[in-house]
This record gives C-alpha cells, sequence and structure tokens, in this order.
C-alpha cells in the first residue's frame, strides 16, 4: 500500500497525499463516511460514489461480527461485495465498541471477554482475533486492536493502558496477513501526555505499520485540549505515511486538524445528525425542524452544489421531518455527507494551490 | 385532458390508452405510486422517473391538508415543485382517510366534520372544499369527493349512501376550476349491487367528467366478490375515458382488473409490505426476514432487472432488515415499485401485440 506524499504546505503541517489500494486510490485528506454494519445510513452505496465522490468508508468490525458475523460475509465474498461498496474499506478493530460495553465486558492481557448486547452471548476478542475477523471481511485497512484510553486518565493510568496497546499492536500486526494493496494502521495511545504519546509513536514505529491512527482523542476532553493534542500527536507520526484522527469531528476540527498534518478522518456525525435534522451549512449547523424553515423557500445551504440543495427547499425538508420521512433522513444525509466531502475537497485544493491559511480562516469564521 | 384509446383487446375487456395531461403524457394501463405526505416513501422522486420510469403519482388530500397544509404548498408553487416531481399528480379528495377516522367524524349532507388526529382541532369538508384544497395543491387529476360505502352494506344503506356521493359529485364539478390538461374523476358507487352501480353511472355521466373511478370496492369482501364486481362495475364505465379502480391491489388483482378494462390503479402494498420486509417477485412474495435467505447469494427475484435485483443478494437484503437499516427500506421498496411497474408495462406490452391472455396466465400461475 504506497502513499505519495505530493505536497506540504509552506505555513502549516498540512499534506497532500495519495494512498494507492487495491480497491482504488485515495486522495488525502479525505472523510470517510461511516457504514456501521454494512450500510452507510440512508443513502445507496452506488450514489455514495458517483453523487458524493466518497473515496473510502469505514465499516465496525464490532458490529460485523456480531451480525450479519464475518464468517458469513465472508463467505459471501467480503464486505466490498456483500455491500456493493466496491472502493476502499477501512475497519474498526472492534475495541473502541467492547470499552463502550462498560459493564458487559472484562478485561486482560489476553483480550477482552464481552456480553454480546444482542443476545448475551459471551465472546473473547483478541488483537488476534480481531485481525482474523477484519482479513475475513476483506478490509483495504486493517487496525490494531487497542484500549482506547477514557479521559481523564492520570499518568500513571495513560502508560498501563497505552502500554498494553503496544503489547497488542505487536500482536496485532504479527497475525495481519500481508497483500499487495492492502494495509494496517498501528494506534497511537497515550491520553494527553506528550512523553506517552512519543513512546506509543517509537514502539509503534519500530512494529512498522502502512499507516498511523491517533487514538484516544476526541473522548471526553475539552476542544481547547483537544486543539492542542492534535497537532502534538500528529507531528510525532512518521512523514511517509497516512495519518488517521479516529472519530473527529466537527468541520471546524477537521479543518484545524487538517492543519496539524492528519490526511484521514471518519465521524458518524454528519450522517447521525442528519437523521436528527440537523445540517451542516456553511454558515454553521441548522435545525430542519425549527418553525423558521416551515415556509422558507431556499435550499439548506446557499453555496451547496449537492442534490438536495439543487433540488429541495427547506420548507420541504421541515416537512419530511416533521412527518418522520425516510426521504427526509435520505436527503439531509446526502447534503451532510456532500459538506464534509466537499470540505475536504476544499482543504485538498488549498493545499495544492497554496491556500489554505486563508481558506481555512474563511471557513472557520463562517461556521461560528 | 384528452384520452385516446389506442387498442383494444380482442379476447377481453382489456385496453391499451394514452392520457395527455398538463404534466406528462401516461401510458395506460399504469399503477400510481402512492405519496402521502408529498414523498413516496423510501425513494427519491428522480428515481422514482429516472430508474423505475413511474408516469404518475398520487398525493393524499387529507394528509396533506392536515400538514403541511395546502395553503402552504400552495404558497409554495404547488405539490409538483414542493415535492420534486413534475409529473402529474393524482391526488384522493381526502373523503377515504376522514370516514376512516370512526369516531372522530360526523357526517351531514353538507359534509364531514372531524377531528384532527395529530392535534385534536375540528375540521369541515364539503365536496367544494375538498376541490378547492385539491386545486391549491395544483393536482392533475382532482377526485370528487364521496363516502366509501362501507362492506357489507344493505341495499338501502348502499342507495343512501351512493346517492349522497352522486349529490356530492355534482357539488364538486360545479367546485371544479378546469384547466387545459387538468381533469377531475368522478367515483362510481353501489357497493356489491349492479343496479346502484348503473344508476351510479348514469349519475356521474350525466355530470360528466374527465374519467370515473370504481369506489368502495376491495374494502374487506372476499376475493371472489372483489373479482365478480370489478368486471361488473368497469364494463359499465364510457369507453371513451380513463378508468381507475382505486386501492387495489395484488397483482393478480391488477392484471384481472386490466382484462376487465380498468386503466389505473394505486395501493400502498408495495411501499409498505417494502418496509416490513415482504417483497414480490415472479415466483410469488418472499418474507427476506425469514431465516432461509440468511445466507442466499441470490437476487430477490431472479427475472428482475431492477437495481436492487441487479446488485445485491438476499442475504444482504437481509442482513439490513434484521438491522431495520433505512437503505433496506430503499432498496425493498425500490424493487416492488419496480415490480408493480414493470407488470403494468409487460400487460401494456401484451395487449399491443394481442398477447395478454397468455400473458396473463402465465403471470398468474408463476405468482401462486
Amino acid at each position: 500500500m504506497k502513499f505519495d506524499l505530493l505536497k506540504t504546505s509552506p505555513k502549516s503541517a498540512a499534506r497532500r497525499g495519495r494512498l494507492h489500494t487495491a480497491h482504488g486510490v485515495i486522495e488525502t485528506p479525505i472523510f470517510m463516511p461511516v457504514g456501521t454494519v454494512g450500510s452507510v445510513k440512508a443513502i445507496r452505496p452506488d450514489l455514495l460514489k458517483t453523487e458524493l465522490n466518497a473515496q473510502i468508508i469505514l465499516g465496525n468490525t464490532f458490529h460485523l461480527y456480531l451480525r450479519p458475523g464475518h464468517k458469513q460475509i465472508e463467505q459471501l465474498g467480503g464486505l466490498h461485495k456483500f455491500m456493493n461498496w466496491p472502493g476502499p474499506i477501512l475497519t474498526d478493530s472492534g475495541g473502541f465498541q467492547v470499552f463502550s460495553l462498560a459493564a458487559l465486558r472484562k478485561m486482560s492481557e489476553d483480550g477482552v471477554t464481552f456480553k454480546s448486547p444482542i443476545d448475551g452471548s459471551t465472546h473473547h476478542i483478541t488483537p488476534e482475533y480481531s485481525t482474523q475477523i477484519q482479513h475475513s471481511l476483506d478490509a483495504t485497512i486493517t487496525m490494531a486492536f487497542d484500549e482506547c484510553t477514557p479521559y481523564p486518565a492520570t499518568h500513571e493510568v495513560a502508560r498501563t493502558s497505552m502500554e498494553l496497546s503496544m503489547r497488542w499492536a505487536a500482536r496485532s500486526r504479527a497475525a495481519f496477513i500481508a497483500r499487495e494493496g492492502y494495509g494496517q494502521f498501528g494506534i497511537q495511545q497515550g491520553s494527553l501526555y506528550e512523553d506517552l504519546r512519543r513512546e506509543s509513536t517509537k514502539k509503534l514505529t519500530d512494529i512498522g505499520f502502512e499507516g498511523y491512527a491517533i487514538g484516544g482523542l476526541a473522548v471526553g476532553e475539552p476542544s481547547d485540549q483537544l486543539h492542542e493534542a492534535i497537532p502534538m500527536a500528529a507531528s510525532m507520526l512518521p512523514e511517509d505515511k497516512p495519518r488517521y484522527l479516529m472519530g473527529v469531528g466537527y468541520p471546524s476540527d477537521i479543518i484545524k486538524a487538517v492543519m496539524a498534518g492528519v490526511d484521514m478522518f471518519d465521524c458518524v456525525l454528519p450522517t447521525r445528525n442528519a437523521r436528527n435534522g440537523t445540517v451542516f451549512t456553511c454558515e454553521g449547523t441548522i435545525k430542519i425542524g425549527n418553525a423558521a424553515h416551515k415556509l422558507a423557500d431556499i435550499p439548506l445551504d446557499p453555496k451547496c452544489t449537492c442534490h438536495t440543495c439543487k433540488t429541495y427547499s427547506r420548507a420541504y425538508l421541515h416537512h419530511l421531518h416533521k412527518e418522520d420521512e425516510i426521504l427526509g433522513h435520505m436527503l439531509l444525509t446526502h447534503h451532510n455527507l456532500h459538506f464534509y466531502l466537499q470540505l475536504t475537497q476544499t482543504l485538498r485544493d488549498a493545499i495544492e494551490s497554496d491556500t489554505l491559511e486563508q481558506v481555512a480562516k474563511q471557513l472557520l469564521e463562517s461556521y461560528r
């Protein structure tokens, strides 16, 4: 899995890159829509490609393992074929969701034992097993199995957690079956502590991965701490490999993280917020259910070129939202994903034309 | 609104027609997808046209009157513009839904008073008001306001109800504002009684409408009575105007009704059943949630050419159904609507090529 660093920004750490995979080329920086259970909610995968130009999507190993099961997906030809998304797919390791189960799980050096929230059955996931599951799913990019250190964490807790994750990273790597155009990313941990992030990075690069993720951020820390931590964490990672900031975030977070040198993002915000009626626009977010939109014969976003904005009024989308019509979820999802994908396109263009600082400043001001 | 009778079937009462409207041409026989509240559930209206070749859709006056309100839709340019469906729209009169309210409504010679199921507010709908509402919605085809006679009904009850509906039909017609390419349909009533249906037809044709509907069928009577009543009711209607059988039905019902000389159909079955996981195929209906489909790497319908069947396995659709994913509703809706629209296309072709009897026999046998 080859990564070309095409250009670096003269006044920031931002990078314009290109990742070559078995399932296609990814232009970075890029946002990855989340397809939790083998479906990016409320949008057809063919239109995700043809109308929104999505380049890579994310699948959730934990959910797909529980239902329909990775062995079933393997038997049916892998996740790409199963869900009709021939492009690249990144799967998380399942760790984050397992740890979210709280009372339902138990951790050991070996791995995590948990009860299925679906049927109460007991499961045991190890770094090796997580890696095998992702192999069965045919993930283009496999993530190492790690513990997402909760926030806040003392230095000691953060160290213990990070060191376990690094031992698991080595085991994940040993279990990874290399294939042309496929890759595995290691995940940097260490909470907000620079020395721990540095140690984590050293351990990961000693193992060697095709890319590196920043884990354990956007887990509850205040925004200013998040935006101090991102450049600190990103700047340590190897220059010649893609850098992925997991689970982030709002459009403004993505802009700042791109300027800190991050290449890849995923977040449920555009899709989940669409289903709640919260819409991202160039002038900030709007709640389509607000009475102000009841008679508004204008598009969601005056500058947007997506199918929803070219075709429908806020009044119609307000009506669909009030009626809880599926079409409302579809059209708002379409717009919000377009907004995120267009944002990364704009940032890529700005890096190429050396205008990132001005573009970022304008965008950040307009979102207020 | 001009109706061309292009061809009649030599061995049945089936007809191949063409209805010219202000919003486009409708080739008959035709199925009309139902867009209750200004949205055919779970499908984008542009794809309804480009991928499914829908020619006309139905809107529900009662629902749109309550939310968002016909005046609002008028202010926003009419239902076509509001929902991005530039093609023909037929609106029902609201009568059927009002009468479904049972305890919440009260009927008089003047009209129906009812309490809104949304907020309990009181409303009074008359034939004149229903016609005005449909005008505000910019309906291509307006339906006369009538009482759908419940089943079973004694001859006396059916007569009283039919006669009221006919007085209302005259008032609906008087309130109708004629415009080029727009039309209004009268609705034949009379329960299962031939003499009443004949009287009703006489009264309607004396008034004169651009088309005639068969009302009060498929309201609970056994299937054999329905299929005795359809040819009886259809055969009385004028030859030179389109005939619309309201709210019918299963694919086999539509085939039989086409052979009885019906031109237009609407029904919520394809869309509602899709959301319940019930799928129409050339071999009969299947329940996609059944365990038998869990590993089935075959399309829903082996003979179907729709996007869903060309692209997805039953196994994937089973998975989406189990997860209650919106995409599952979208893909099954797409298939079921394609099935109904393709059925009427097949019947149109068969009438043209004088093969309707053989085609109908084959289809009816394969659905068993």
